[in-house]
């Protein structure tokens, strides 16, 4: 049997935790993940492109435990009542090869990318940072403040969305948590006097939602909607001022706001700056950007921590999944009965 | 909601259908989605090795369906009570990204495999072929023999295991079936005057379960075992002899029995035969090969001819793996009460 987390046991199980000490765990995960880097067999996403949408496929495996994320992205969804992304996770076992977790993870991926980017900009953000900027208001923006709060002490945002109604849900969403929220009237407005900037839109296309000239030394871009082939956020000409961090290069090359660069473009790996090996921030100064795509290893991490999380609860159902035979060598036992000699008629 | 066929559902489903029933209309699926097979977004699976197995995934697209399949290989399994494959596999809805059918597949990749191989010898075997020789009755033989039944009417069996209780096993199975089962003391008796010879081995090695000289004019061969990269059945001097076909090159050249050749020697392309643009068995002395590993396009027609078989009927359930926020944009709305304002403590 098979560990089955649906999305009502999720909703159940994170509700019980709280947002953000469920993403202040996911992010020590991941960041535990990240220092031990070397030990992942990785690979760079594997995507089906349609005219409308994406589909990918996204493991990882650390030789004792291998996960992978199903996850979609259809930037048309929400017009028909449908969501952008919806995902779900498997967790298995290396050495036998079979899977021990499947669960939902269109609200686990929620958290697991708030949490790298508060985990990342831990590492790069102005130490004194007090205020984010935020260009995009729709289904991750609410995680992304919640982890910045969770991990930075963030709790000034300014905020801007081309939608209207996107920014009237956020701003519903978060008055009631002791925010203090700017609402702004356009990106310039919003990313004015921030620390911070993060861009979260889901346009699929080579979109500038961050103009070169707002951008002010010293501040820290968290970039997380650029992370697919032909979809960017940031004017091509932010990121050679700044030093640019990533999760794995051979898919951030072709996925990132990198890819608006010279394939030789020098960029910074995270891993190696969480192991103390690259510099992080090294100046008042500097501008660093975190070329956000997602990677597997966060997914990885995100199903072992909801793992561990469950163990012993009943956030989980089991469903029966794995055909298990008397005899391992004789499967065909299990459906004999739908075998017959040839008929003498 | 997704329908979700477990172990339980699966065996019913068959048993009520019937095995040769089933295979015969995966095997027509199959056919005829090689037939349009430049329809179909395609790649080489994706694969984590570890010392002692390996964990791969395997999408195909045909541009209104994708569909993928998580599958391990684990040799030694059987020792400890497990099986060497288990699988599970999934379909989405290209259109929406969203996912529609979720399924074990241990069950459904034994049926495949099978169809595949009397699907391809159906093009490739002597016509007059009544006789197979199998090396190797795991998990999968009794479905090869069933498969060749339903598909060319083989029912004289010639079969070889070093395990004798494999052989007991296989027996047991398949006497009351109506088959005549010839038991061999070697790979070379099996081998003697049959038709077509069916190699189907587990051994995660460069195996030599055929060796040259049992190979004799005229004979189709269905190698199924050597699919992973080291992992070969086939005396290498055999296959020069004979005309080789495959499911996927850049899969194939890796996984395949040509592993064990130069990267240039000649292959046929199965699809290729299958709409008629390429020759398939040109003469009664022709050697005719299936280098089969397993492509993903056949689980994508096992899915889809299971969806459909099961449509209005009771053999699956429904799982809760889509969360659904009432507006699409606000995914938050489902945890809120998980989000809290800093005490004033």
């Amino acid at each position: 049997m098979v560990r089955f987390v649906d999305v009502p046991n999720m909703r159940r199980w994170l509700i019980d935790t709280g947002i953000e000490p469920a993403i202040s765990g996911i992010a020590e995960t991941i960041a535990s993940d990240f220092i031990r880097w070397q030990d992942f067999d990785k690979t760079a996403r594997v995507a089906s492109h349609s005219d409308i949408g994406v589909i990918e496929l996204m493991p990882a495996s650390d030789g004792r435990q291998y996960g992978f994320k199903y996850v979609n992205g259809h930037p048309s969804n929400p017009a028909r009542g449908m969501q952008t992304v919806t995902a779900f996770g498997v967790l298995a076992d290396v050495d036998s090869g079979y899977p021990t977790l499947w669960t939902e993870m269109t609200i686990l991926t929620a958290l697991r990318t708030a949490a790298t980017s508060a985990m990342v900009a831990r590492v790069l953000a102005p130490a004194d940072a007090t205020t984010m900027a935020m260009i995009g208001t729709g289904s991750q923006a609410e995680f992304q403040a919640l982890a910045f709060r969770a991990l930075l002490g963030i709790d000034r945002l300014r905020v801007w969305d081309t939608d209207p109604r996107a920014l009237d849900v956020f701003e519903e969403n978060m008055r009631p948590l002791g925010f203090d929220i700017l609402r702004a009237n356009s990106a310039a407005e919003a990313v004015a006097g921030a620390h911070i900037i993060t861009t979260c839109t889901a346009d699929k296309a080579n979109a500038t939602v961050l103009t070169d000239d707002m951008v002010v030394p010293g501040v820290h871009i968290n970039a997380i909607g650029g992370d697919c082939p032909g979809k960017t956020e940031l004017d091509a000409r932010i990121l050679p001022r700044g030093d640019i961090f990533v999760e794995y290069p051979p898919q951030t090359r072709i996925e990132g706001e990198i890819q608006q660069l010279d394939a030789e473009h020098p960029i910074t790996e995270l891993w190696q700056v969480l192991r103390g090996e690259a510099a992080g921030r090294t100046s008042d100064e500097q501008i660093t950007v975190f070329d956000s795509v997602g990677f597997a290893i966060e997914d990885f991490s995100a199903l072992r921590y909801l793992a561990a999380a469950i163990d012993g609860t009943d956030y989980f159902t089991e469903v029966d999944i794995i055909a298990e035979p008397a005899d391992p060598k004789n499967l065909f036992a299990l459906v004999a009965q739908g075998a017959a000699a040839p008929s003498l008629a």
